[in-house]
């Protein structure tokens, strides 16, 4: 359409490439120290390139490393980089553990209503997983069907933080921690349609919920879920 | 307070009072015949007196009258009138029964989640009572104790239809519908604070049911469930 | 960009696939005796392997199968695998009947405001189909000339529960609603632009509805009115 | 609680006492002219002291009148300044007519559900006949007995323009802009509980009619509603 | 990959391709009489083949039709078909005229706030000039540079109807009816980002104006600004 | 209206008084061995009569009782009837300890953004004390003075679990859990106007925090914050 | 109901009185040195005796005094207290000036839509004064008469900062913006009634305004445009 | 790909292009002497016809331009044309420079929560630069470790306008505001998931921040706070 028309004409700046990688980004190094677990990666939003970038900052300093939400094309391209990365592709997490931290504490208890939800209750599980707990799963319990949730009543009763994952409804967690004297962690998920509203539905029924103490944290947010039930979990010798 | 000010001086002009009735309603008597129950007055945003007019337009030609959310001031204002009604203080309803509607089909359970919930459970037990059906109350059952809808199911098993009331995170249909085979009609209440946002919180927990078949009506729309109520259990013989 | 970038050099981890199918899905074989019908697959987040693990595991136990919200491409795959399965395109569904449900109490009546609704409408018909219902369509009857809904009203009153399906402004219900005496259940669907909210505003409308005893169901839900009206269908001989 | 608490030692300023008239307010004479009537007073949130500076200064170059939202104490204080003044209490507005407008143009129809829903009915006729036109009242027809709505359309299909007031659902405009080649405002009230979301339910309803054509105001605003439907009027002979 | 997989082996069955087109809409032909103008295709969530159908059984009857929100490739099928189609491309419009429709009454103008609202603007604009309106146009006159609209003020003053089409905030219907003395009907529209919320913005804005008497369609319907516009157009000499 | 207007014409029915208390309440003596507190009494929209009935019927099994959102005209009866009964006004709760639980684990901080944030924070300290845990106050330490929480750091790194409650942006616990490796549970409160939404603002800022961890509860809710400290505390030796 | 109910029988404790005034705030001392100003109190949710002892903490070291939001009866009991106060009623402020800042940088303009608006632009122009600048007021300037703003458009291109405050449909910011070269610090007002949702209407448009260089601060927060506009100001010599 | 189906049988229409570039637009030249700046074009929505053509008219009179949300594929075809147009990838931004303004003034920070809100951030550098603003830039200073915005806390009190872009909790303002007396305006970003709504949660914290005197734009418009912060700075010398 234009005879000529080189790239050269258009001049284009992007500080993302021209700069050194802390003209994006001033890795938090002191929050190891501070809040016992390295600066973790939130992948969404960043190209490849910068998480990368940000990865080889954090682990020039810490033997852990943990993202979050990364698709299967930076998957890739990570796992080039970094040998000892681990995909975990349920929970959409990279995790690179030169040195793994020894497990402490109690158990932490994942729980899910609905086969739907599991990518938000693995990514709570490799979390709590990469921060030095034991954890056990269990999962496909909806309120439907309550039986299930009485028949897993004393393995919960065992664990010392429960991390309950539901969407549609969301009533769960109201169930399961009307049954225990153990802190449950609500996490609504997206899964539903209509009113559920990307999972405000569930979201509301955790925070409005008539069994006492439950604690809710973000839509999907299953590694919020962790890193809370593992600051519980750490003090509990 | 006012030397000579006489209230000629404004000329206050008033559709509702100067005029007949008929000025500000078309009572629908055609409606007994339709569907099974005469026109029900709904008092809210209107006077006493357009209140008793309607009342008298409905009585001249059916034998049961029923209105809803009634203040405590108009059903004084009312039973002055209408000799025969009575007053359900709790539901905020007045009745009046010349002839009442001889009982049929099976049995509406009101199941109520808790104490608060009791405006609304009793709406509609005394809809439903009205409208000619047998009725049985099962309250404070909320999901936070789960045993307490364990110990009635077989009672509500052999009931016809099950009205569900529940305010706060609204989670009690999804348990009750998942134990029976019996058209269970959910009303959300406006019972909570913060984010139960009036009830909407239990209104979207109850339409994204992870247990099928429940339907739903407006926020402390008892009567509205009883109705629905009384239009199936009329069908089951 | 990496010499030797084998595939290897990633560990990819997978619950979904490394473990069993009871790994993500606890089937609920009880299901049939508690509530009259088994457990229904809902496909939307599941991946197709999924889909065809939970039918087997189903059809290992019970003669019917439904499953809702399939795609073409599970479609495909799913009828593969089984043989006796139908595919209902309008309606993304997929039935397998080994035995059909003999026909019970009376007729159920689906009704549709616009073209547009028919994949919501088509959900609830065989969905009550295949639960043993007798059914009857009327569609594109919306209020906008209202003479459409008039002319059928004597064969929506020989039904004994009418489905409105309509979305937009969602005004069906509650005209069809006031012409007769049978219950009355209202899916909005998310047809419509703007302000229809992906069919908010119907959903509203039908909650308030000025005809008494409308109940509803979530938006686009075809497949809830059906399993509620066929709980109610059950029990009318 | 302290001795000599003089009223004094308070230094009180208040602009709206302190000042003229113009301080707070800069009436626009200009607007007769400009859009066929003077400007109309609102008077929530003025105080009565404002609201009759306001209309002294308005009737000092025109011949009418018209406030609405006027409270029953800012209409007594109200006609005893002005002694030709009427106060529409249904309406909650105030009219002023040293020189009635002749009337001019078709009829304009003032359609409403239900009985809660005439005060807004009322501010639409008493601005319509404030404004010089014809209005013809047709009340209480909502669409749970459609039967009188197919009554009156002959003798709507006579006015020039059709104002359609409705709370709850709001079906009403879709219905009775079907039947007719007239223009339909529609006005959403606040009339109805929990999801009617004081009004919106209805305002939705209305903008996402399926009836062509249906122009809609803001909630309960009747004062708008036929305004606009006077500057329809008007232009028609 | 699944030897003999045979496509025999999957019954689809398809309400819409096994029936006649009568299973899926019951065309309104009386509606030309009743409103003037025939049945208008919304074409949103239809097949091309639906389309083609109700258009045909449209056309059986009437001189004119109206299809809108067509897509590019639903406007190459459609063309195929009727050989007198106009396809509005920035209107998304379809348009068969056999006999148009003779201009009657007075001009419609179409003002329009930004470039990006043309689609809109230009779906007021065929529509109106199909009905049998004079129509003319006055676009990118927003609120910004309020001198364009002072510019313009006359030779609206001239036309009957005003449709003004505006996203973003909405400010320009308020301005250009403060002006005038005819009526003003406002369609917001979707332009805009973040806090507009797809038109919400706009929306809100044009039912809250502080100028008396602007009417409000959905967002983004020029069609139903148009068809207003038409029916009041229609009534003047 | 009605010579001789005795008030006994009138029928008034009552299921509250009329019956026996467990007419509207199943109390949930379990509840203290699964949940290890006994029921705490939620007084909004219960009668003072409910809730003393209520409190005689725990008191009956055990040895602590809690009531939350106790008005000032509740706390009077109530503290009548029950001699040991403390009322903490600012905290809206009554308290009747007949043999204080015993002190375990570490200590819970209870941080407030501001004064107006006192009642809710009060709240948690009144339950976390009852409930057997040391509590520590720091008040009135908002992010506009950031010193406030830096000079606190230490204190509240050597608590075991922080309480954080924030009304308007809610930015505190976002400062708070940066700076700690302890479980934070934020709780929003309804201080604030206009877009504060009753406390919206500050739990969507609280449930979006970029510092990992956080969980939430409920607008106002210091009660289940505190209830989930405890749960969590109880554990830590 | 109780012989000998005395008040002793009941235990009250609150914090906020039986504690120093500490307890319940932090007097940021140190903000006046940072931010220019001292803490100003915002009286809502506060007793006067709070309000009272944070007044007395501030004037301890401060020359200035401002409190917002005081309703008339704290302003008379603030008045007794503090013999140099003044009461501004419009603007629900306390003004404390033991030696006024000297006027210093350019004039801030106050421009006001209606006579409602006027509390929330009181409330800016004694903010902007207090804080030693000097202001003009443009009041009752809507955009329903265009010419208005033009007549003052001179006056308000000499002032270095504009505010403008509107309720309704907010649209006056994006005239006033598009007309000027200077900043434009919008205030929505929660004038309105229906869809305005308490100035939400007024909100969006402003954050959506088509004139570039607009900044919003939250509903009726003429205190919060003050105190921005006066750090502009400070710097302008 | 269909024989015989030539076009010509579909008549197709589009204002855009058959007629002239006014059809569309009306370039506002006088805006570079009302407001300092020529007209900014705002990509979204418009062709790259649309965009060369209006860019073309500003040109012809201006010696700056400035165009917003440019896609790569428009900034591709758009610097083909203008040979002196620079693309800002980051920022979405094109630029064309004639004679670049002379800088004025203070200088302009922009501080950045996190790395994903650099294309917001940048958007303002691009749009500050070109208005002839000094601009340093701050990023990924988010509040999880408050100490990185404390140490940059004297540069940037000697900078004369902040603004600061963060999404999720938006707390970064209130922190940043709370240690200077500079005009801090807000932009919040859409940088988040589930409940941050796009950008809503950070929006809310932003109006209700703590710390006196925040204004806020619209989410993600870096642009507007860059124009805003540009008309402040150029008065100061």
């Amino acid at each position: 359409m234009d005879a000529g028309g080189k790239k050269k004409s258009c001049i284009t700046l992007n500080i993302m490439k021209s700069r050194k990688p802390f003209a994006f980004a001033r890795v938090d190094h002191d929050r190891e120290s501070r809040r016992g677990f390295p600066e973790v990666i939130y992948c969404a939003g960043k190209s490849p390139a910068q998480v990368i970038a940000i990865a080889r900052e954090i682990l020039s300093r810490s033997n852990q490393l943990l993202a979050s939400r990364a698709t299967p094309e930076l998957a890739r391209r990570f796992c080039r980089v970094f040998r000892r990365a681990r995909h975990h592709s349920d929970a959409r997490m990279l995790v690179v553990e030169r040195k793994p931290i020894p497990k402490r504490g109690g158990t932490i208890a994942v729980v899910a209503a609905g086969t739907s939800d599991l990518p938000v209750a693995e990514e709570a599980v490799v979390t709590a997983e990469t921060m030095g707990n034991r954890v056990r799963r269990f999962y496909d319990v909806g309120v439907s069907g309550i039986h299930r949730i009485m028949s897993i009543r004393q393995e919960l009763q065992r664990c010392s933080v429960i991390i309950v994952v539901a969407g549609m409804e969301g009533a769960l967690p109201s169930v399961v921690a009307g049954l225990l004297d153990k802190p449950v962690i609500a996490v609504p998920t997206s899964v539903g349609y209509g009113t559920s509203f990307g999972g405000i539905a569930a979201l509301l029924a955790m925070l409005n919920s008539c069994s006492s103490g439950i604690t809710v944290v973000n839509i999907d947010n299953g590694f919020g879920a962790a890193f809370a039930a593992s600051l519980i979990n750490r003090q509990i010798s």
